[in-house]
């Protein structure tokens, strides 16, 4: 039998803030998975529960609760972050960035997470890539987009560093919460609102109200989401419960990108089903968001020691892929995109 | 303290045979992430020890070891085995099938891992996904490909399944192991030979007998590596091994695909600044081989039942990935392949 001094000794309870509502079961059910599996792996004797956004702190404080110790761990797009400091875009998604699969090798067998890692470290926070949704749609628009032009005064919902070069490209950015985009969208206080995908978008019923639905999210092709763990209590696990957390964090990370790439093709089916209008971005507008999104970068080169450090090796590693995943990747998918299947 | 009866209770060694030598640092490296996790997680107390292909087994024999109990878990490529059953090939890789993401997407939250766990029982067999390549390239080319014509007679070395389009349409497949391609290739015994893609292709040398590189590897978009455990030694685990067996795997999972994504790049660059030739395979041949391949599923479909079943399901999911992936993924994938980086 197991004596009961084990039992005691083991006993570990964190808390779990998420960035996110309960509703969007893709990106909650991230930190969902993650907890499951140390529960599983430890036989309860590591206990995580889940809390959703605004249950202990609101969507955007849970950084702050990580630092000070309120909360264990957040599971979170660090992007939200760039406010504090941009870098934490970096660890989530920029304008123009990588892909899924292109982050995730950054992090894991690039200069990634140590260069992530090393930046968190001034807010005492260690992070595990948890989940990332792909590439993100562009989203709703009142009205068709024809060419740059239509970005003029035009206000769209975008959420967070993103909206730095839809200003420069003339648009107006507005910082809107999830549940308050369909109403500013209807009513009309805003002619556009990007959200996440064909499935999480489909549950807010953009498409009753905005009918032309866009591609690709250039400002996300592939934001990471993370569990940002307190450095001390980290510190203060065993190297099995260490190792326990490093693995749970891999499946959250490698199902939840499964999970939105399973539930998208339906959604999308029926949100076109339901007459809307699927339409690329002007390539124009696409060249000259590109062009805003590398001068702001340069201009925060010169800003950001941090962001220098971290974006010159970020840039390097997307310059090497888009080489690479340009011949056979792309080949492929094309080939197969362009058969009746 | 921790009670010695505990100890030796949850004393645990297993042995694992992979189907890939020890110079595949990518591919051998998964059963290694895998089994170094499971030690971890466990402090010790679960050891499985890894070991090369031919040490216990040789390579294509590790699903009857498996079977039979000789060891308790393998890690292969699931398609060398088409020759016992065709289903083999279904969780892995099959021509015009599954690009990497998709794979993952039909085995944890598509009927994937569900159908595929069905077949394996035959065998004693549960899997656990535990890596991809992410698409292979199509090989080492003696002469230029310049249309269908060119197929006609040509002596290819080819793993698996793939061999039987290849036939269908006018080649002659040639299965040769891994360490005597190089010979066979220079002697002129054969015409072209299939590997994975530049880093592993690299090792390999073929670039300075065979100067024609092409892609993509249409047999196999996202051939997806296992764990084969014994069902009587996986039932024998507490619920706690079990769901550190499963992490353990996902985390081999997405660190295999990591690491090719991100050595790739670099083996590419070096092998074109060797004076390889990259090409792409004549489109008639792709439509040639499409067309076959989809006949020899057909056909299957007709003798063997459990195909039938699977690849009903695959295919489907298939169809709806397509439809997905053509418009925001590929939308911001091609965008970026043509920037200046």
């Amino acid at each position: 039998g197991i004596a009961p001094a084990v039992h005691a000794q083991a006993a570990i309870r964190w808390r779990l803030a998420s960035s996110f509502p309960k509703s969007l079961d893709t990106i909650f059910g991230g930190a969902e998975t993650f907890a499951n599996a140390v529960r599983a792996m430890s036989g309860g004797k590591f206990e995580i529960s889940v809390h959703a956004a605004g249950e202990l702190m609101p969507a955007f404080g849970v950084v702050d609760g990580v630092q000070n110790g309120t909360v264990e761990v957040a599971h979170t797009a660090p992007y939200y972050f760039f406010g504090k400091d941009e870098c934490f875009a970096l660890g989530c998604a920029i304008p123009f960035g990588l892909n899924s699969r292109q982050t995730t090798a950054w992090m894991y067998e690039g200069n990634g997470l140590k260069l992530m890692r090393e930046f968190y470290a001034k807010y005492n926070i260690i992070n595990f890539p948890a989940g990332n949704t792909g590439a993100q749609m562009g989203g709703w628009f009142r009205k068709e987009m024809k060419s740059m032009a239509d970005m003029k005064g035009l206000k769209f919902r975008i959420g967070g560093f993103a909206g730095k070069v839809i200003e420069r490209i003339g648009g107006i950015p507005q910082n809107i919460p999830g549940g308050e985009i369909y109403q500013a969208l209807e009513k009309g206080t805003i002619d556009a609102a990007e959200w996440v995908g064909p499935y999480d978008d489909q549950k807010l019923g953009f498409n009753k109200i905005a009918p032309y639905y866009y591609y690709p999210g250039w400002w996300e092709g592939g934001p990471q989401l993370d569990v940002f763990i307190n450095q001390k209590a980290f510190d203060a696990l065993s190297a099995e419960n260490k190792a326990i957390v490093q693995a749970a964090a891999a499946q959250a990370h490698v199902t939840m990108q499964a999970r939105y790439d399973a539930v998208n093709p339906g959604a999308l089916k029926q949100l076109v089903g339901s007459g809307v209008k699927l339409r690329p971005f002007p390539q124009d507008m696409m060249n000259a968001s590109f062009k805003a999104s590398m001068e702001l970068y340069s201009e925060l080169n010169g800003k950001n020691p941090s962001w220098n450090k971290i974006y010159a090796d970020l840039s390097k590693f997307r310059a090497e892929q888009n080489l690479w995943f340009r011949f056979t990747e792309a080949g492929f998918d094309r080939f197969m995109q362009a058969q009746k299947l």
